[in-house]
């Protein structure tokens, strides 16, 4: 096998032709990943004493950490804390080239994938591409809400807000200053329960730093949920109990209600309330994120791709799914695993495993989920968690929460910056809150 | 004086009407600053305990710290060490209140200026609106280069580097591959010296490390000079220590030289030359950045306004200028200061004094600028220094501009960023080059 560092580029005019991408020669199978989320990435670390060629094509250079996204959309971390480059992570092994592209189609028949800057070759394809953000049908909403699916995002998010915030110092009319500074969150998921209360905490702690000239009351903020619970995949105690804690947070909990209309400005619901806010974060649904040529009679209920127990697409020989785009249907599983980051990476793992074995043609075991629990936080210090048999909730839940999160996230740099950070506000928490008490009652 | 703390929204319709900033109340006169650079914030802060309310108004929220633009380019800093908001920095001080928008016009028989958001009245007016890229005249570059004036165009060089690198992963044509890895530098002030030292070191010490498989040699620097030597502003020693500094980082300085076109990929120059490259950025020259209103029988070269010795605009009693876009023409400053930060702050300070004097009719001496050195960097441990009789080169000069600028960046969170940044890219500077040697042979 060539050494695939340093390798010279190989500088023929037949590879340009036909618009194949660059790729370093090599005399051993080619397993071709698409997406570097937590499903790619455990594949391709997997795989990294394997003797195979790993090419891994993302549309980023980075890995991104979802679960702290709202994060950074609300300030609390900075984008850099919660990407990670690929080239980094993939630089210790030998075997693994990243590609950075768009994924356009996939040709099955010839074993290639065509991409927005040429075509590539595959001996094993495997389908890592996630999720989007599903509107269904909304265009009004589509337009002018903001989704929560990746880095740029929370920056709009971010960027929104902080504006809306100044516009509102701005502006003269009352009405229109409520509307720059509420906000709709829709979806009572774990996504939009994070997001509620890390704002809930901003406008408390934050906003009256920030923004002194703004009475604190000024900036409200409403969770919208379809059915008639919050984190209906968590246990009864665990929506219960973060029910109560966004209540504490003057969140305004709206259950059993559905969003149906936004112009920018009105949010419209179905019972027929109208709520003024320049800010809609819309998370209420995801849809598998397809590249052309998987058809149809290969998806399930939310774009999922239907994969059998060794992750395989039935229809293909060479062509597997994992993670948040595959659906593995079980008894058990009867819409697939859920889609968040432990099946991802389980399932990253499995084929890590399978892949080599199917080379050698040795049979494979099924792909079984081990569930570790559902953690999920509201604002600082408090999380709710279901670890097997165990539901409990509050400081404990929230340390854990922490504790979880920092070693999950790629590389010693990103965990020293989450955790300073963290450990920064934990504290100034505490003391810029005691400032505004202040200042607050020097006003008068 | 009423409180601005915690005031509450005057909810006047009469002031909405007209189209005017919502302000609070003050008995005391208005001081407007526009730009909130180092001369605008050091005039805030000067001012904060005088009777006097003081408007800020600026493009964006933040207050970016321009000489370490280029590091942010080339990825050694994050945006956020670099910036910080204004309305942290204004918070402690009662009298300065923040308002985010873009300048379009002043009216000066009027005594109000027009923002793309509303007017706002003033009984004084501070402009510090700094310098923007001259591209004298040549539209094409303009369209196709990169300028280094403020944040967004550091993020702009960083995405297109970045971009670039991985497209030469991707193409098999080596004219291609070589055109996306140049990088065309135009300029040899300040800031074309000190990004090309940058650049130089991200090639020798990153990009080995991050793209194992590029040859070493892929990376072409080129800085393009007009006059005959580097950093003209400062003493021949600094000028010639940079020349051999750059020189010894494989930068391809050329001087006496012009560039006079560019279409995004060929670099034509005056004499005929032509250079292959997709990364071409613009540090040849600023222009004074003017709102709309300042006629031009009050503008010098530059576009810069000439201001008398109390930095007042000659024509008016209550326009002022301050900073880049100032030029106070004296036998010693026959085309006004240097435009860096040191005269900027001296500015600001000085009109922080002047203006509470102007108000109470007492006299106020002429501005006079202490010139307390200058100072470049090439590189990693290399810089030059100009201090007064004192021209010195090497480590110690790297060592004084590293405590300089760890000095003057605003606040105690933006110094421990940089300063951690900065250690440990002091240490890991050894530890990856180790690595990249002992990778480098085992390849073959």
């Amino acid at each position: 096998m060539k050494k695939l560092r340093n390798v010279n580029y190989c500088n023929d005019a037949s590879c340009g032709s036909g618009g194949s991408v660059c790729l370093p020669d090599s005399d051993y199978p080619r397993v071709l990943i698409v997406g570097g989320g937590f499903a790619g990435l455990a594949l391709a670390r997997g795989l990294r004493k394997e003797k195979v060629q790993v090419v891994l094509v993302d549309r980023n250079n980075f890995h991104q950490f979802q679960p702290l996204l709202y994060q950074v959309a609300t300030s609390g971390l900075e984008p850099d804390s919660i990407v990670f480059p690929f080239r980094k992570q993939i630089a210790p092994y030998g075997n693994v080239v990243f590609r950075m592209a768009n994924v356009l189609e996939i040709k099955a028949d010839e074993n290639v994938i065509v991409l927005d800057k040429g075509t590539i070759e595959y001996d094993y394809l495997i389908l890592a591409t996630g999720t989007t953000s599903n509107f269904f049908g909304l265009e009004h909403v589509k337009k002018w809400s903001l989704g929560l699916k990746d880095i740029r995002d929370s920056l709009n998010i971010r960027h929104n807000m902080l504006q809306n915030l100044e516009q509102a110092a701005i502006t003269c009319d009352p009405e229109e200053r409520d509307a720059l500074t509420n906000f709709v969150i829709v979806g009572g998921g774990p996504a939009g329960v994070e997001m509620a209360g890390a704002l809930a905490e901003f406008c408390r702690y934050i906003l009256p730093k920030d923004y002194p000239e703004y009475p604190p009351e000024i900036m409200k903020i409403f969770l919208i949920e379809a059915s008639d619970r919050l984190l209906s995949v968590m246990s009864d105690k665990a929506s219960r109990k973060t029910l109560q804690y966004l209540r504490d947070l003057n969140v305004s909990v709206i259950l059993n209600e559905l969003v149906v209309d936004y112009d920018g400005r009105t949010v419209v619901t179905k019972s027929g309330r109208k709520i003024e806010a320049r800010n809609l974060i819309w998370t209420a649904g995801v849809t598998g994120e397809l590249p052309a040529g998987i058809g149809k009679e290969h998806l399930v209920r939310g774009n999922r791709i239907k994969v059998d127990d060794n992750l395989r697409i039935p229809a293909y020989d060479n062509i597997f799914a994992m993670g948040d785009i595959a659906a593995m249907i079980t008894p058990e599983t009867p819409h697939g695993h859920p889609q968040v980051a432990q099946p991802a990476i389980q399932q990253g793992k499995y084929l890590a495993r399978a892949i080599p074995n199917i080379i050698k043609k040795r049979p494979n075991k099924p792909f079984v989920y081990k569930d570790k629990g559902a953690l999920a936080t509201v604002g600082k210090r408090k999380a709710v968690a279901d670890i097997k048999k165990f539901k409990f909730a509050g400081y404990a839940a929230w340390l854990l929460w922490s504790l979880v999160h920092i070693m999950s996230i790629s590389g010693f740099r990103n965990k020293l910056l989450v955790g300073v950070n963290w450990a920064l506000s934990y504290f100034s928490y505490e003391k810029s809150n005691r400032i505004i008490i202040r200042n607050y009652k020097r006003e008068d």
